[in-house]
């Protein structure tokens, strides 16, 4: 029953049940909503003890410190305490800033451009080209765009980007100066580096000596089975090949405590932790220290962290379990479509017949289904093979993902059948 | 009784008594630290209250928003209600942000370093230089450094920069880009700018059409005496003078509820805010709107806000009182030094002889006073009349604000004999 097997008059017919179907689906006057990652009312209902934490009279750190005053600007030590262990990088090497990881990247990205990377040129007065393992993060690609960095698509695999490709790129070209990795549960696909993906990238030869790998482990106790893979030791191991100085750690509470305020991370050597802190430190006096003591207070250690990552699994995963069940019931037959089953993180990849995403979305943003724009995923919004769409289930309820999933799926057939009878 | 009356006689004989008084001050072994103008223990426990705000099951903002999702890039507007006629901006053009509106000085710089203001090229492409009345905030000149922005000091007077030279500066040469304003109760000599002055700095004719006035109204309503004087409607002076996008506009609660956890602000002409706000958005996808809605339930109204600086004067004005009380009485009658009354803010700037103030900063360093260095208020950390002093009475007690006063005291005198003997 695979599209590519039926003759042109089971294609036509199965077209005009097809459009016979969206018309239906039309008349519904759907409004939902897939486009971003954004956690569910009952995922942040988990949080809800921060709403009057740190508590009356507590604004006293562990070291003494007032939180209420300035200072402080690697931030809350028992909040790093706590991360440290999640996120493999030493306290001492860790710093906790304010809500948004994002701002981190922004800011290191600023940096680099502006000042250089520790004993570098700033970036901003040489070409600049990044690469970035697609599909990916849109806003990552976004902030290359906003400062003129070239971007060049590299095909991700299950655990990491083509090796071969990207070890040609750096080594034969100085101009570029960095890639954004997601190392674990990748926006969009799912993918998990594994440690062997890992050593290649922090050994392999740059020509740019300040060649800096932006890793974002945005999603690293973001499991959704029972595999509860741990972070891996990318400091260690860029230590250990000789290039300390590699890499550039990133994370967040976003998707842990409350995505709109909560606490964000940064990591990487002694020498890049003292070069991040002081550009930092002509930016601010120091982070939200009284939002530290409340999520340290509330977190309390890493198996607190690793406790209330379990119950936002028991809120999302059926809703993945969904998404995964629907596409494979409505569409597998067909052979027309593919899609990531992943084992954490925030999203389903689906890659539809070649040519199509586009005219998907769009039937679907007719039907009431907004998904985000087709090629969001790739560099500059363009996805060569017009293929990809990036489902995110976690923040609507059931009935609706189920009901968008559904309504998704006569979308993607009937934009395949379209084309093959176009063609 | 001035010292340039006295004998050489009388002088040595001051010399010998004043030396004999800082040996005994010296002997105290103080630990007094006047350095950084930060908001004490008791001014903070003024906000005390939220450390459990916004309170259980509080987390929905007016228009119906989940203040702990993502969103939201232009800050909660009961917020920005109450400090729109306290900034006396309109709602609609005022963004509120994090902990710190230097954050906020600093991001805007780096936009139009590397993006370039509204219709303009970005600065890193061209000579930039900015006017800095002195004395000033060392941090506005830390960015200025930071970036490689040229300074050009200007005198500043009890209402503002000597126009005069302001007006010549930016007529004449097209790479002076930008003004650090403080306009209310300035760091650190208390300057309060009047309208006239104001109107004259958004009206003037600038060689750069891409001239900014950075006015950082970060002591806005930080009064010290009953004429609680309002801000300046520069928006609107700088709409009516044809150069409505001339102004950002800065300010903070950092000295209003927690140093540290607070919130910001920025503010300018609609174009000015759109564009601020779209190169926010590559950075954050929002603020801590929960952090928003904590001081927008605490504060409640601008009344509120008024109230609460009631209660700071009453904590702070002694202070001020007991500092200018001891400069009067142990220096007014030699002459040699002079010093600022402020109605708000935070400092008292101290002019002492000339060519003596880092001498002055070194004795009471070596009896254990740690005072702001020498030059701090400058560009680039020189005076050049090597005399002003940065006074911060508001964070330690006030006996150790008199201790501290009192040795600072014989250590300009000390200092000044000293210079005369040796002249």
């Amino acid at each position: 029953m695979s599209l590519s097997d039926l003759s042109r008059e089971d294609l036509t017919e199965l077209h005009a049940q097809l459009t016979l179907a969206y018309e239906e689906l039309v008349a519904q006057g759907l409004k939902l909503d897939l486009t971003r990652g954004k956690p569910s009312a009952a995922q942040l209902d988990l949080s809800n003890e921060l709403l009057t934490l740190p508590g009356a009279g507590k604004f006293t750190a562990e070291a003494g410190v007032d939180c209420r005053n300035y200072g402080g600007t690697q931030g809350l030590v028992e909040l790093r305490e706590i991360f440290s262990p999640l996120l493999q990088v030493p306290v001492e090497q860790l710093v906790a800033g304010d809500n948004a990881s994002l701002s981190i990247m922004h800011d290191t990205l600023v940096f680099s451009l502006l000042k250089g990377t520790v004993g570098g040129e700033p970036w901003v007065r040489q070409p600049t080209r990044f690469i970035c393992p697609v599909p990916g993060y849109d806003r990552h690609f976004a902030l290359c765009e906003q400062f003129g960095i070239e971007m060049i698509g590299v095909p991700l695999g299950e655990h990491g980007p083509d090796l071969d490709q990207v070890r040609e790129l750096v080594a034969s070209d100085p101009a570029v100066k960095g890639i954004w990795i997601v190392p674990t549960y990748a926006n969009p696909t799912g993918a998990v580096y594994t440690e062997g993906v890992t050593r290649a990238l922090v050994e392999m030869p740059t020509a740019a000596p300040d060649f800096r790998i932006f890793w974002d482990n945005a999603y690293a106790v973001h499991h959704l089975t029972d595999s509860e893979t741990p972070a891996i030791d990318v400091l260690g191991l860029a230590s250990a090949a000789g290039h300390p100085d590699r890499v550039f750690v990133f994370a967040s509470t976003s998707k842990i405590t409350f995505a709109g305020a909560g606490v964000s991370f940064f990591a990487g050597s002694p020498a890049n932790v003292a070069w991040y802190l002081a550009h930092l430190s002509k930016r601010t006096i120091g982070p939200d220290k009284v939002n530290h003591l409340r999520h340290a207070s509330y977190l309390k250690s890493p198996e607190g962290v690793r406790e209330l990552m379990r119950r936002h699994r028991a809120v999302i995963a059926p809703k993945f379990d969904q998404v995964i069940e629907i596409l494979t019931e409505r569409l597998g037959q067909y052979e027309t479509a593919s899609w990531t089953r992943p084992d954490g993180g925030y999203f389903v990849s689906l890659d539809v017949a070649d040519g199509t995403a586009t005219r998907v979305v769009a039937l679907a943003k007719t039907a009431g289904i907004v998904m985000t724009a087709a090629g969001a995923a790739f560099p500059y919004g363009l996805d060569p093979r017009d293929r990809n769409i990036r489902i995110a289930p976690t923040m609507p309820e059931p009935a609706d993902v189920a009901a968008a999933i559904a309504g998704l799926t006569t979308c993607v057939l009937l934009a395949a059948t379209e084309q093959r009878l176009a063609g």
